[in-house]
């Protein structure tokens, strides 16, 4: 048995009893007293007082004249008084001193001026009338801000408005980050094979300081007991919280929750979340740590589900939490009931519909994250969700950049990803988000409209024509249209210098040949498969036919790595990694959407760049591309 | 006619119209190239590529043997095949590198050990079965990011994770802040009659770094052109985007306009928004240059509406919308059909209803922008907006914030705050908020179900009892609860040493007694005019009647500052300021809530508090309370 035994405590349960252990067992955040004007972001450690009324000073409210309230008694229309100035009155303009001698102000409007040095007015005014009170704003000694509030720029103005010019607060938390591990490198290496490199904890600092904590990152510790000791004990000294990453998992060479057993306690090994499981919550001196688990998407998840709500009952005041958004999940998920698991996503909004898409559930896909607009949580006892469940996402980016998402679901082709850069160029306010199916399942998103638009290859055998016919047949009764892209050239990518000597289809046969295919459904692969048949090759001979990947690139990258020998891809691809490149023929690949969408912003937009120099250009640039054609349109 | 004219251009229309100008008229943001490590919250200037594949290597995605799928080919139930250690395979843990030579890995589940250095299988693998791919996670050479994207802490796990370690961005925005006016000081100065202390550039400056810009802040500049042009020549050549504060009024002392016209242009001066209408928009030397009023919540709101969306050209990415929020208007909005206005409202949640009430409308408030909740905007061409109106409300803190809060909308007491204090201090997590609008405002807010709670001092002059009959009267055929508050002494607050020899309410009527009033409704009011009518006192005949305070603070610190020599109010507020005391009364001032709230953890929270040796401690230090039946409950 590799596993030690590991709890499985429920994600809510297991925080609320950490926060209450720590409460009890470890010290409290310090306090310290700052200039206000350092102090945005932090929190009041007690009640701050006016130390001044403010305004201070009694000020004219209106343009006019300061006088005497018992002067003006008797006027009315038939009893006008006369005021002379310096004598009865002074002229004020708003926001002038009153002198204390004056007790009301008479506005501009209400006055008749009879000579330079006097007027007339014809109204009895009360005492202060149009006259600004001291501490209409603040009054001193009046508690202006309570404990435990969070400092923003408009508590600093009132502070000093109040004479207050410094604050005590809590200390900010330092969090210490010790990266654990024989395999992990700095990320400044060059790696070897095996060789995991270090970034967690750049993503954790970052994450820690938007929270507004001090992080301190120390050198990563192989695994070796007295080493990791050594560091902890170092990091209790300096820290308030501190985060042993890759320290958790209950392995062959996790060493973290011995040592926290020998320096401190283990308060919980094991919450029932996916990803996440294996982490270890306990203190040592007075001081709270934490063992995340090494896969970053992991160590982010548990900083943002555990870490956050402990750094909130350590500062005094949780954090926001995270907005949500109702969609529509768009494809089937299963989950385990032990545990609550954490889906990424990402959101589109598709013909008035919210759509939430679930992306690689991998915990080591760092780029899952990047890309994530979001986060689905399914909870324990729960087999899983349907496709077309009504489910609540934790929104991770703004709703209007994903209002002002083109999504598009489709064949992979490394232009796609130009016009996105293109789009954020040129319409700073647009953003393209892709996904690569391949181009059946981008014509199957269409007709479950999940997408605004989806590009396709799609090779119709019986006549040799594109795309057309698969729209007709799978999208009938629909008013589409057919945007042109670019004819690309498909051929066979190999190594460099064709050190196998492949030359087509037919030497996929040979047994000395390493094939990389693409998923069921990519144009690619149907291509193949039409070459097979033609060539009558036996897909099962093919040393590597089952061998999957989504991309282009990532079929060229496995050729250039050495780990296969030959897969099917366009120029592009090829080009990128020096592969020699094996043309067989020229396809169409077009883009699809729907008619309705061509008065659509963000699709006027796409198509300014599809049609525009700078994009062919680059276009051009990256070779195997015929453009005649590009941006026309043909409507089906 | 003291002002120049103003313009009043729509405010969509004037940010969009001079975000175009500036666009042909400025230069563009630098770039430059910094550590990824330090990229947080910065924008990328191009499009940025892997520069490795991740994961590098071939990694076993399962724990068991790595070996070649050729050699498998002939295995099956009735002819299982054996495999060598060392000679067919290796033992591989999940994340081992794979040694080139091997293309599968067999989980451990799969095999059967047969001796130390054998095992047994009886299925074919196929190639590159359980490996985790070169590339699964990125790409070398595609695009990670695209241009003109926020860099977020998964970016750069992202960017690190595709052996990019520094990365092109946007400089940071470099705002200058010129402080302008002959009566402005520094917030360090103690101040003098008519000073006003500089603290908006702290407010601004708060807010800047917030949206991720530098600010420079310079020096106070007085009211002279060739002080102010020098200022402003220096401050474009050292930052991207200048604002003038103080510097856009079109009133007798604005020059700021004239010198924009001597070094560059004006593009638009004054803006169809309340406050914040005598915004200056123009540019010097490439270099957009804003005049913001001097107000603090007008330059707030004009930073945030005006500015900010400006910075968000500037920097290729627009910022967040503020979340709005449908809440129910409390009270009835006047609002002027020439501008949009922005109204600083609080929130509230009673009853399962979203209550937006408005603050307080003078810009120079600075703590209505503290206390502000939201912000309701009311459109051009709209006269105001009824009481019951449901209106979409900014939101400006945290939603669960607002859940969190317990509403007190009541008579005033200094205690109430104290309460508010303890509360943060006890329960981190919940929030009292609290509006002075006296005791009958309170039972009214409580009719309209506005508030979770009220506080009362109401005295009924048939019998000489407190609140009860005020109760049954207001709000009939509800199950309120009567929480006993404390006993309180009301009384006369005059300056210290009593100097104008004041006894009782009969001295009001002496023409040399200027008093100091409390507004209609309150308790403290119809106090009062119970006293008169008994010493048969007419209220016209006393000097600051109609004078009105909201608070007992603020009546005792007009008393403090000499601008009145006599007010009703409690022992506390004397003590606050040093004033003499003649007490007249003894009075019952209570808490009022439904009986349904007693379940609710807020009020609960509250009784708590209530009821704590350290808040009654508090209190007593405090002076003029009794509390010996404080948090104990009538039922009604």
């Amino acid at each position: 048995m590799k596993y030690s035994y590991l709890e499985n405590r429920e994600l809510n349960e297991a925080v609320f009893t950490y926060i209450e252990y720590l409460t009890k067992e470890c010290r409290p955040l310090g306090v310290e007293t700052i200039e206000v004007t350092h102090a945005n972001q932090r929190i009041t450690a007690r009640a701050v007082k006016a130390k001044r009324s403010a305004p201070h000073y009694y000020a004219a409210a209106m343009d006019g004249i300061a006088t005497v309230a018992a002067k003006t008694y008797q006027a009315s229309e038939t009893t006008p008084i006369r005021l002379v100035l310096n004598e009865d009155y002074v002229v004020v303009d708003t926001g002038d001193p009153i002198d204390p001698k004056f007790d009301t102000v008479i506005m501009v409007e209400d006055l008749i001026q009879t000579e330079d040095a006097e007027v007339v007015i014809m109204t009895a005014v009360a005492p202060y009338s149009n006259i600004r009170q001291i501490g209409e704003d603040v009054c001193e000694e009046e508690i202006l801000v309570p404990s435990n509030t969070l400092i923003r720029p408009s508590v600093m103005g009132a502070l000093l408005a109040g004479g207050v010019t410094r604050v005590e607060v809590y200390k900010k938390i330092r969090v210490g980050l010790i990266p654990t591990g024989d395999e992990v490198v700095p990320f400044t290496t060059d790696p070897k094979p095996g060789d995991v490199l270090e970034f967690n904890s750049t993503i954790f600092k970052g994450m820690l300081e938007e929270w507004g904590c001090e992080a301190n990152v120390y050198p990563i510790v192989p695994d070796q007991i007295e080493l990791l000791e050594n560091a902890l004990k170092h990091a209790v000294e300096e820290c308030d919280l501190v985060l042993v990453n890759a320290g958790s998992s209950a392995g062959r060479d996790d060493y973290t929750s011995t040592i926290l057993r020998n320096l401190g306690n283990v308060f919980l090994h094991g919450i029932a979340i996916k990803p996440g499981k294996p982490t270890l919550l306990g203190s040592v001196k007075g001081i709270p740590v934490i063992g995340i688990p090494g896969y970053p998407v992991s160590g982010i998840l548990v900083l943002e589900y555990v870490v956050k709500p402990v750094l909130g009952s350590m500062r005094h005041l949780a954090f926001e939490a995270y907005p949500t958004l109702e969609a529509v999940l768009s494809r089937r998920i299963l989950s385990g009931l032990k545990y609550e698991e954490f889906i990424r996503v990402k959101l589109g909004f598709v013909e008035g519909k919210w759509i939430a898409t679930p992306l690689n559930r991998g915990a080591g896909v760092v780029t899952s994250f990047m890309k994530a607009d979001g986060i689905l949580r399914i909870p324990m006892n729960t087999e899983g969700l349907e496709a077309g469940s009504i489910v609540q996402v934790e929104r991770r980016v703004p709703i209007e950049m994903i209002q002002n998402t083109l999504v598009s679901i489709g064949s992979h082709d490394p232009l796609v990803d130009v016009i996105g850069d293109h789009l954020r160029r040129n319409h700073p306010d647009l953003y393209l988000s892709s996904s690569h199916v391949g181009s059946m399942g981008g014509i199957m998103a269409m007709r479950r409209h999940e997408a605004h638009l989806t590009t396709i290859h799609l090779l119709d055998e019986t006549d040799g024509s594109y795309n057309v016919s698969y729209l007709e047949k799978y999208l009938p009764n629909e008013d589409l249209v057919l945007i042109r892209g670019v004819k690309r050239t498909q051929g066979l990518m190999v190594a460099k210098g064709n050190p196998k000597n492949i030359q087509g289809v037919q030497d996929l046969e040979r047994t000395d040949v390493r094939y990389v295919n693409r998923q069921k459904g990519s144009g690619t692969r149907i291509l193949l498969d039409y070459l097979l048949k033609k060539e009558n090759i036996d897909p099962d001979v093919i040393y590597g036919y089952d061998r999957e990947e989504f991309t282009h690139l990532s079929v060229a990258v496995q050729i250039a790595q050495g780990s296969g020998d030959c897969g099917m891809g366009i120029t592009s691809a090829a080009k990128i990694y020096g592969l020699d490149f094996i043309p067989i023929c020229e396809e169409d690949y077009d883009i699809v959407t729907r008619r309705t969408m061509l008065e659509n912003p963000k699709m006027i937009a796409f198509l300014d760049v599809l049609r525009s120099e700078s994009f062919q250009t680059e276009l051009t640039a990256m070779g195997g591309y015929r453009i005649d054609h590009i941006g026309e349109l043909i409507f089906i």
